[in-house]
Parts: structure tokens; sequence; C-alpha cells
């Protein structure tokens, strides 16, 4: 699976090329809040490459106190060796259930997080990964696909469904279901809406998008293009969206409300996350784990 | 043990007092920090009653944009009624399992939460309760108290056990213990030090103090005493400190520190904190379980 990771490494190129563009487009800071903010130059990702002891590794990339973004990070990782005890005691899920004690693992993925500075412009995170199991003898266990993707205005007028951004964002993630003849989207779009839920406010932390889990049609070819096509496709409608509201000024209470939701969002991760909480647990990378919290929140 | 619960309340009284003279006697915000702040009007704390429906009710106070406090919570509960059965299966802990089933509960308590906006103050919190568990008829099953009160600068400087502040509250907290001949100082000061632990930082929150569950010397007249004891102690030893750092400038360097530690204490409480996640969980008072959460935090 090595052209799997392979992958998405090439696609984290192409997205850090994307986002570094976006960041030279738009105009620096005083233009948007003369008042309040110096002149931003355009951010670019700082790369931090980081190896598992056990086999493998991964690159950090994180861009900071950009002209968009206030925090964007794409991480990727390529990670393998025998299957780690944290996960098969419970704590990983039926797929990592009932295996044989020489099982192996190979996982890679990338993950994508943005938290724009302008308000008007929404936070937004993406991810998938492939995971492979085997025994010890190469024999293949299990093979699954997993990721999403979701779109988290921060203020609350575009926390709407019926917002030409939220229905842009859709739109783009119902075509790329589309292209493959198995995907049902309508059921990975409510697996979002139950995943990115605050239950203690009952609300939802964004506007969702999509979400799978140990998912495989028995097609793997058609299951990887799927997995390429919603990386691209969130890049691309991320890109549509951005332009489309970096120019908008902002006010004081805007970024108050932004900060707002942005504590909403860090409840969330440090509350619920599977993936945060999980690999904090597990002593995984602190950092990059971490990384996917929003650059500041309000709890006033 | 409605006097109990009538004290919590009277402690609450004389807290809030404490520190909304605090307030007025602060100078305004102006002073501290002439270039970046309005001048601020003393703090007075808002006080909402809440009813639960199953018997008992509360009340939050709550302070908002002070001079001294950014934030600072003091509510108090008393609460009572059958034993809820979220802590009967396991989640409530040794002290909720095995009851009968027609078992009855009474709790009351009290909950301190100062977040001071100088980084030179430091953050705070305390908390007292007292439980009694007993049969439908009456009979006495268990009873005992639990609290704790530990304090977190926000300057590394003064995250340091040979700081003066640092000692001050750790003797004032030492001299509470040593009024109760059964209370083992150094052990409450070691159960806080493992409980406001980061793990996945491998870092302690702040610079300890005491803590204790489920405790009880078989003295009821003298653990009571030793819980106002705890109570008062922190009242006084807070103003003590606060007082002596109230008049320090800050730097942006150091709000941005301040934080930045503030991000910190936001992950313990969604991450490990007992009392919020399972509050969280089991329908507790959301807006009061969230008051913890400092004013602000920063990840960047």
């Amino acid at each position: 699976m090595m052209f799997v990771a392979a992958w998405f490494f090439q696609l984290r190129d192409s997205l850090r090329a994307r986002f570094e563009a976006l960041e030279r487009t738009a105009a620096g800071r005083e233009r948007l809040d003369a008042e309040r903010l110096d002149a931003g130059k355009p951010g670019l990702f700082v790369l931090t490459p980081w190896r598992r002891e056990e086999g493998g590794g991964g690159e950090m990339a994180l861009l900071r106190e950009g002209r968009l973004f206030e925090k964007a990070a794409v991480h990727v990782s390529h990670v393998y060796g025998p299957v780690p005890e944290a996960l098969t005691n419970g704590g990983g899920g039926a797929a990592w259930e009932n295996l044989p004690d020489d099982a192996l693992f190979e996982a890679a993925g990338i993950s994508v997080i943005l938290h724009p500075r302008n308000p008007h412009v929404p936070a937004a995170h993406m991810n998938t990964r492939h995971i492979r199991i085997r025994t010890g003898d190469g024999g293949e266990i299990r093979a699954f696909f997993g990721g999403g993707a979701d779109l988290t205005p921060m203020l609350k007028r575009y926390r709407d469904e019926n917002h030409e951004d939220v229905k842009t964002f859709h739109a783009a993630l119902k075509e790329a279901c589309d292209t493959h003849p198995a995907v049902d989207y309508e059921a990975f779009r409510d697996w979002c809406a139950r995943y990115f839920h605050l239950p203690h406010r009952g609300e939802a932390r964004g506007m969702g998008g999509i979400f799978y889990d140990m998912w495989q049609s028995g097609d793997f070819d058609a299951d990887f293009a799927f997995t390429k096509r919603v990386g691209e496709s969130f890049g691309r409608v991320y890109e549509t969206i951005a332009k489309r509201r970096i120019g908008t000024r902002w006010s004081e209470a805007e970024k108050r409300e932004q900060r707002k939701w942005r504590g909403r969002y860090a409840e969330f991760n440090l509350l619920y996350d599977r993936g945060t909480r999980f690999g904090l647990r597990t002593g995984g990378n602190v950092e990059a784990i971490l990384s996917s919290l929003p650059p500041d929140a309000l709890w006033r």
C-alpha cells in the first residue's frame, strides 16, 4: 500500500500549494481591518517530520498567523507494525477486535484543519485514511477506508442549510460521492451530522458534510478513487468559498462571535472527538493531535 | 443536613462580598494597561437560581469582566431525592455502588473558580461538598465530605514550588488541615498533584493544593469544622496573594502566556475533570458546569 501512502503525501503537497497561493492572493490584514491589525505577510506551511519508534512516521505541516489563515494544518502519516494494544482492548472499535496475536497493521492518512482569520470565512476539516490489517505471515484480515469533511461557519447567519456557502459545500461532497456507485451520500451526510454533535448543548458543531469509517465496497480501485475525489473536491470547494468571503470586512462583534464558536469547536474536540481523545490517551503525537484546536477560544 | 447546606450558602455570601470588595479596591484597568484596555467598573456577581426537577436546586453566581476578575464563579447547590441511575452504574464511583433500590441521597456544596485579568495574579479553584446516602426509611448508609483547592499561576516564573505566592497558598492549606487531628495534609496534597495532572503533556495543571473525596473521620463535627476552615482559608489566602500582585503591570507577551496556560486549563477540564465530564454527560446544568472554563484560551 506504499502507493496509497504516497498519494496522501501528494495530496498534501497539492493542498499546501493551493492554500499558500490563497495566502498570496489574499489582501494583507490591513485591508480588512486597518485599525486593529498589522499588515500580514502571506503564510507558509512549516514542515516537521516525525518518526514512530515501532514503524513509520509522518509530517506535520502547520501554517500560523497568515493573511487568510490564523492557523491551518495539513498533516500526513504512514505508520505500520504490530497492532498496538491500546487499539485491541476495545479502544479502537470493532475493526480492531478479535485479531490474532501476531496481527500487523498499516495505516496512511491525511488530516486537514483550516481556521481562517476572517469570521466570514468558515472553518473546515477534512481527513481520509486507509487501513490494512494482516496476519503475521501476510494474509489479509481486513482493509478499509475512513474519513470525512465538514464545514463550520463561525457566524450565526452563515449557519443555515440554505446559505450559499453551505449549499456549495454540500453539493461538492455530493458530487464526489456520486462518482462511486456504492457510496450512499445521504447516509454519509447523516453519519456526519450524528458525529459532529455537542449533546451537552443540543447543538451541531457546524453545518455538516460527510463522515464514514471502516468502509469498503469490495472494489478497492473504486474506493481509492473515491478517497482521492473527496480530498481534491474539498480543496477546490474550500477555495471557492474562501475567495467568495475573503474580502468581507468584519466587526469586533463578529470576531468575538467567531471566538465563541471556536470555544464550541474546542469543546467538541476535547470532550467527544474519538481521534483526539484516543490519540492523547495512547501517547500519540500531542502537537499534531492538538493542532486541530482553534487558534483561540472565548468562554465569557 | 439543612444546616450544612445553609452554611455553604453563607460561605458563598462571604466569598462574594470578599471578592466584590477586592473588585472595588482594585484599580481600574486603565491603570494597568493604559494603551489597550478601557477603564473598568468594579465587577458584581449576578445570581441565577435554578431548580432540579427531582428535588433541590442551587444558585449560580457569576462575575464577568470586572477589574480584578475577567471571570469568577461562586456556585452553590443543595440537591436531594432518589439516587440518579447515572451515578449507580459505575459513573459515580465506589460511593454510589451496591445501594438498595430505594436509596435516597442529599448533597450540598460550593464551587469557586477565579480567573483574574492580570496574568501576575494566579487563577484558583476551591470546592467542598457534603453527601449523605440513606435507605428509603431514613437509615444512614454512608455520609462523607469531599473537596479541594488549588492554585494555577498563569506565568511560568510563578510556577515554582519556592515562589512566595505558592508557599503562602500551601501554608494556608496546611494550617487548615492541621486543625483536624485526622487529616493527613501530605496525603491530600499528593492526591491533588495526582488529580490535576495532564498526562498528554506530562505536566501539572498548576502548583497544586489539596484534594480529597469520599472522606470522613468518624467525627462529623470535626469534619464539618474542617470543611468550613478550607473554605474560609481559601478566601483569605487568595485575597492576600491577589493584593500582592494586582498592581503589577503586564506586557502583551505576559497576557499571551496567560492565555496559553488557560488553554491547558481548558484541556484539563474538558479531557479529564470528572465533575465536568460527568455533569455534561448526565444532563447537569451546562452553564454552571462550563463556567469553570477560562474566559479565553490560546492554541497557536
